[in-house]
């Protein structure tokens, strides 16, 4: 946790979401592995794009957070994913995730209509902030133009966190574009503005730029060691744990995403359900399971103790 | 009303929503738009991409269905908007159409997701018909892929018309590609799937080709001169009256179309809340607004008697 500002650092993952084979949330299964994602350090943005969150409705999103506070699950290292197409779903999840103590909230755009001007989007996270109306209220804008397609411009961010310096509190960069990333830690970074790398290959390259850690789908699988290279940025071997990490995450990039995560938690957790997912995701093929274990497998990678022991050694 | 198959044809309005200046909606504001819609003989699309249907929650939309009933609107003529990103948000709200008598339900399909397969988007309709379990059920697909960036291709609908005759009952074809609407009247129209153009634009041109009406944006506004021409469609004086619809349909278009809509019931209604729009959509400038009401009127382009008489000459 970064002392000067009590702001959540580190690794966090989307916290991939467990259904049974009607659908249905298996809720006890997701709070083992947020408590299995918390016992190796990687903090939680539950109800992340990895999480099928617009694939869950605000009800079941509200029903998680109780079961995650009700577990006791450290609350403080907990990022929800709040945003919506409509401001009052945004808000009533927004509230809901800051009366639950939560670090702060991950709030996509609002991303049915396209082509939306800067003035409609800050619109819409002005008027979020002041219908929630908490001061404990930290934003961490939900950069994603490849999926939502829309997205934050430099200009954006600059009107939002001149307008509200205490509630805008950072971003997660999924748009792939290290340049892009590059130039909002430039310009924001030093303003307290704590910028997330979507995903662990660029972890070096966003610490070394003042960044704040990263957000990433593999830390569901790939945990210890993502947080090992967060651990050790500073230091010789930082390249070499980087470029590890990448051959990882280059594995798991050939399938789509959230299928291949749930297929290594079902293959390393013996966990039948972990392969289902929500329509309109469908499950990887037999083949494309078989292949992605067994090339995970030659690299030498596993998931430990997934469903065995806890341990408590967390860091923060 | 088609009485081979007893369903819906002819003009639909995606109600325009309205809200007070703090954004809340103004559901008797609402529910007269609906009693002015029916009482031209428009159908009624409430919850449309121009009702803003997507900056609603679900439980306000499950409350506007309420209002509706309550309200006496004849809800065999009224086709509201279910699609959601999430399932079972989908159901519900398809569900609770159904049990409210609703003429069908044109859901979008899931759209925060892009490039997904046809297969995903089969079993998130699947599943749909499962889930709301109803023989009355009738789903319009809406096909907006120039905002929902999901679309439906032929063989998307072939497969579900084939696993599912009962329930699927036609599409809204907001492509604004007629060679695709074309394609998919001359493929599905005759076994009985209704296919209504986005726009009254294709009015005609769908009618010929054996579609079953449009459902329109500018149907809010231009209502009898688009029923006009649905009615008379035979007959030799079409092409002048679609011409007309066109040139009408020009000038809302030269503005973004929600907020224009809004400021020409502002305008013919003197009701001040009509310019209100949801983030992150914005109201059209001052000058926007003068010009466009401007430009209606030197069309001699106006709305009746919208806050006025009620009138009952339904022709269905």
């Amino acid at each position: 946790m970064n002392t000067m500002t009590n702001r959540i650092r580190g690794v966090l993952a989307p916290v991939v979401t467990p259904f049974d084979r009607q659908g249905a949330i298996r809720t006890k299964l997701f709070v083992e592995q947020c408590q299995w994602l918390q016992d190796r350090n990687i903090s939680l943005a539950v109800f992340g794009t990895n999480s099928e969150a617009n694939s869950l409705s605000a009800d079941e999103k509200l029903g998680l957070l109780d079961s995650l506070v009700e577990a006791g699950i450290d609350m403080s290292r907990v990022m929800p994913g709040t945003g919506a197409c409509d401001l009052p779903t945004a808000v009533r999840l927004s509230r809901k995730a800051v009366e639950a103590g939560c670090a702060g909230v991950l709030t996509l755009p609002p991303f049915f209509y396209k082509s939306v001007s800067d003035d409609g989007l800050f619109n819409f996270f002005a008027r979020l902030i002041e219908q929630v109306a908490d001061s404990r209220l930290k934003i961490y804008l939900y950069h994603i133009p490849p999926v939502a397609q829309v997205g934050f411009s430099l200009a954006l961010i600059e009107r939002l966190l001149k307008a509200y310096p205490g509630s805008i509190a950072g971003m997660k960069d999924s748009s792939g574009d290290w340049n892009g990333t590059q130039a909002i830690l430039k310009e924001f970074s030093a303003a307290g503005f704590d910028v997330f790398a979507g995903n662990e290959i660029f972890l070096l390259d966003t610490m070394r730029n003042g960044g704040a850690g990263c957000i990433s789908a593999t830390a569901n699988t790939n945990a210890d060691a993502i947080h090992h290279l967060y651990q050790r940025w500073r230091e010789p071997g930082a390249e070499a744990l980087q470029q590890h990490l990448n051959e990882i995450r280059g594995i798991f990039q050939a399938y789509p995403m959230i299928p291949a995560l749930k297929s290594a938690l079902h293959h390393w957790s013996g966990e039948d359900d972990w392969k289902q997912v929500r329509a309109p995701l469908v499950e990887l093929t037999s083949q494309q399971n078989r292949e992605l274990i067994e090339r995970l497998k030659l690299f030498g990678f596993s998931i430990p103790a997934l469903n065995g022991e806890r341990r408590e050694n967390r860091d923060w």
